[in-house]
């Protein structure tokens, strides 16, 4: 699963934020024939916007698809997802959630599993070197 | 509640995207202390985008703000409140949500009552007059 393009898509998007300055999260949604719909890192030092985290911007780079397209997809993301992430992945009935990791924080997981949705939780090295760095590097904007 | 300047800002939003041809929604995000932080409307038709619901964009338009700063406010929304957007008033963990109605579709309500927000369902007349004229008007983009 650490090789399929959607979650290797969503690593290159995590190390692209972090060449910005940005938190170090990434995702790429995938729809169920294989396509990588959008993908997107977390723009909130970037953009000074609370609302852009990595799957939103996922999201947003999609562009306004059919409401078909989305459903069956499979969302990567680099860190378990947040509530309003979490809920993002419902509205358009995503199939499957793909994480890279949890240690740093454990987002909606359980709330998807309840309502349907296949979690994944890859544990991947890349993922947990990634956030560990920003959390000692920038504690305080973590 | 209806007199609230929050939900008042809603309804105002909600026209102002009927005024630019894109989905009569509209909210506002107001602090404990009663300061508007920030309003905004549905955007999805007007930039093509799939995540630009009422409540993001009336995120967006707080910018990147203390996380305090949202502890304790309230949403105010025309509408019954998405997965995506429930999910957004837990993460910066709202006190409540006041929705202006919920005839037309309901949402995460009772993912918000569970979890400790309170709920005020307003069934305000403007709010569906807005949304039904816009179902009758536009069924295949509803």
């Amino acid at each position: 699963m650490d090789q399929q393009p959607g979650f290797i898509a969503a690593v290159e998007e995590a190390r692209q934020s972090v060449a910005e300055g940005g938190l170090p999260i990434g995702a790429a949604l995938v729809s169920k024939d294989g396509k990588i719909l959008g993908r997107g890192h977390n723009m909130q030092i970037q953009k000074g916007n609370a609302t852009l985290h990595g799957e939103i911007c996922a999201l947003h780079n999609c562009g306004r698809l059919p409401t078909s397209a989305y459903e069956g997809a499979t969302m990567y993301t680099t860190m378990s997802p947040c509530d309003m992430c979490t809920g993002a992945c419902l509205l358009y009935k995503m199939k499957r959630v793909v994480i890279g990791e949890n240690k740093s924080f454990v987002g909606g997981e359980d709330y998807l599993l309840s309502r349907g949705v296949e979690v994944i939780v890859l544990d991947n090295e890349d993922c947990k070197q990634l956030i560990n760095k920003f959390i000692k590097d920038y504690p305080d904007i973590w």
